[in-house]
């Protein structure tokens, strides 16, 4: 039996499949003989010292959560800025870590959590306190470097390529009488790749979505607009599918064009495809529909992909296995080996390497005229949204999600004046 | 063989199981030795002569179309009026079913286009041309008299039930620190079926969706936002379900208030939950969250109803059975004989009772406090999400939906100049 207890945090957005790592964690660890801990609600449970005990939860409810989407132990957004300027709570997260033996911290996330472990990993080291620290990848934005892609983009892609596809089968149907524009709004500030993902959806010229607008490519308000008339004349509808962080070429995003006063001088939310859908229909003078489904793109474990899920258990399961060979500072990272077929392997990365980068989409995945993806896109993007990975139902028709106890063990320090 | 050919069509807007009613009407057809033609964009292509001959479309395709969402051969949203004021397009389409030897004329759709079958078959009459007419049942509003539920909303409740549960898993996840209150925008105009659906998500009191907005209830402001604040109190967050077509006590549509004019003087579109979500956030001061599924909830084939889609199998096929017995003027409508188990079979309505009625959603449906969902509402919706019925997929990870090659047969008239 190794020494010491593991605790896991997760933080920053949850995911389709950020459970499916936790379950893997556990079922890991439980199989080592290794107690996990898991912090309430991200990194602010470690500092409250609010800390679940898992060995409460069944062997079934750890395999349900495997298949549950959202984030089964909390999460946060709660960023740990420098060693200096935050020593306090740093030194507060390794009392905590000392009062409850804690030898493994495994810190789910992006590239913040990335940097926030390898902190915790320099403070450990400099006070002598012996901690493995193991950053494991997750998020939809699939911004994080040197990993191929990241837990739960795939998932998330594979909602948007199917979503836009049936979407696109209902407009091509009503065209000709009814809406002519369907503009669907996917997650992305930074980077565009889940409305790059919707790409997947349509595989001839003609196909849906006919129009992708990046968040990489200056929004061209005129250029657009001339697109979509001449989709629609040519094809007879249109599908427009528009990256939430799309920006006019002098920086400000369209999204923020879009809010408003409304009737009773109340702020309107804005959205780029509310504020897109509304200049199609003021300037072109079609009718329009529009999408924006927010957290159900990145909830809908119902559309999981089967590799993401795969790769969501793996980096889980080798997260583990690092953690108790003792490789410090270091996240399990999915090296793609081959396209065709697609094969992956999950190797050790340094989080140096990973924390506060950010990967961007290499320009040579949008199409030259900026409205779609390219051959070498598809061939990155496609492996991701393959397979399908049902959860199972209930008799009531509905995903049988498990909840979990989440009982805290007992605190041993005085409460956090954080 | 039996005599002449069977004409197909549907008009208003599609759904999941559109095609599988089209699908079981072409099988039956085939195995009856009838021809099929459908009527290209609803009635629209029936006054053109725009028909397309089924029989070009392979046996794998006729398959493949019953799990393909959209319209396979399009819809339209044309509504004829009376005999007396359409009557030259009733005229035009005796003639069009007279060109083509149409003996059986089957038109899916809702209320109007059981109302435009119905007159067709008293048209054909006076002229004593020997015409079958059937309606079958479709609309994702489940606003259809005399049936217990209509093809393709069992599929829509199913959407919208796991997808409030799922985004509801992510919220609760990240309450804490970030989203308090979600707000989803359910489709339903007149009648909130698809919003009461959203409640089967939840089991328990404090279970989301915590509020229901139903159009059979008057928007309260105040009360309202005093009800978030409670949830939101009591459970640390609050999933908000919206009917699109709330309404003040005035009359006045909450999504007609939600309106406006953006930064550039041009006109917002509104929508409920983007209302309601300014709202709890301007009122509440709570960082609120909103999805607007729109068409993705009415064409998610890839979470279809196992229940519905039988249901949209039998009524095609039950359609052709009844037009080859010659049952003039009537609808296969689904008949529930039993709640527990829950069984169901289908029966001949007559036209007449359908028509131009509505089915509104039962008082006793709808919990006391206006926000929620009643154990009668439960027993009647529960079956209708049951089951799944996935469509099957490629190897790219995207459903495998069928085109159609949609030849449209040679025209015998001169154009129509409608």
């Amino acid at each position: 039996m190794a020494e010491g207890t593991l605790l896991y945090a997760q933080s920053g957005g949850v995911t389709a499949v950020i459970n499916a790592s936790a379950s893997a964690v556990i079922t890991e660890a439980r199989a080592r003989k290794v107690n996990v801990l898991a912090a309430r609600n991200g990194i602010l449970g470690a500092l409250r010292e609010d800390l679940i005990d898992t060995t409460r939860e069944s062997a079934a409810s750890i395999r349900a959560l495997a298949h549950t989407p959202g984030g089964a132990f909390g999460s946060c957004r709660y960023k740990l800025k420098s060693l200096e300027i935050d020593k306090a709570k740093y030194d507060r997260l390794l009392q905590v870590f000392k009062a409850h033996d804690v030898r493994y911290f495994l810190y789910n996330g992006g590239n913040d959590s990335a940097d926030t472990a390898l902190k915790v990993s320099q403070l450990a080291k400099t006070y002598d306190y012996p901690l493995t620290c193991i950053g494991v990848p997750k998020t939809v934005d699939n911004d994080l470097a040197v990993t191929d892609t990241c837990p739960g983009f795939g998932s998330a892609a594979k909602y948007t390529a199917v979503s836009v596809r049936e979407a696109a089968l209902d407009v091509a149907a009503m065209a000709e009488t009814s809406t002519k524009v369907f503009v669907y709004e996917a997650m992305g500030r930074h980077a565009g790749w889940l409305a790059a993902a919707a790409g997947l959806a349509g595989k001839h010229a003609d196909d849906a979505p006919q129009i992708i607008l990046f968040p990489e490519r200056a929004y061209d308000e005129a250029a657009f607009l001339a697109q979509v008339s001449k989709v629609v004349a040519r094809v007879g509808w249109c599908v427009v599918v528009a990256s939430e962080g799309i920006q006019y070429a002098d920086g400000r995003f369209v999204a923020d064009a879009g809010g408003g006063k409304d009737s009773f001088g109340h702020t309107q939310l804005g959205g780029v495809a509310s504020y897109l859908a509304g200049q199609v229909k003021n300037e072109l003078g079609m009718k329009v529909h529009w999408t924006l489904p927010d957290y159900l793109q990145r909830s809908a474990r119902h559309i999981a992909s089967k590799t993401d899920w795969d790769q969501a258990l793996a980096v889980g399961k080798a997260a583990v296995q690092f953690a108790l060979k003792g490789q410090n500072a270091v996240m399990p990272v999915i090296v793609r080996t081959s396209d065709a077929p697609y094969r992956w392997k999950i190797e050790a990365a340094p989080l140096t390497k990973v924390a506060n980068h950010e990967k961007k989409m290499p320009n040579r995945f949008i199409r030259r005229d900026g409205y779609g993806i390219t051959a070498a896109a598809r061939t990155y993007l496609e492996p991701l949204i393959r397979g399908e990975a049902y959860p199972p139902y209930a008799r009531d028709g509905l995903p049988a999600y498990v909840s979990l106890k989440n009982v805290a063990v007992k605190k041993k320090l005085p409460k956090w004046q954080g």
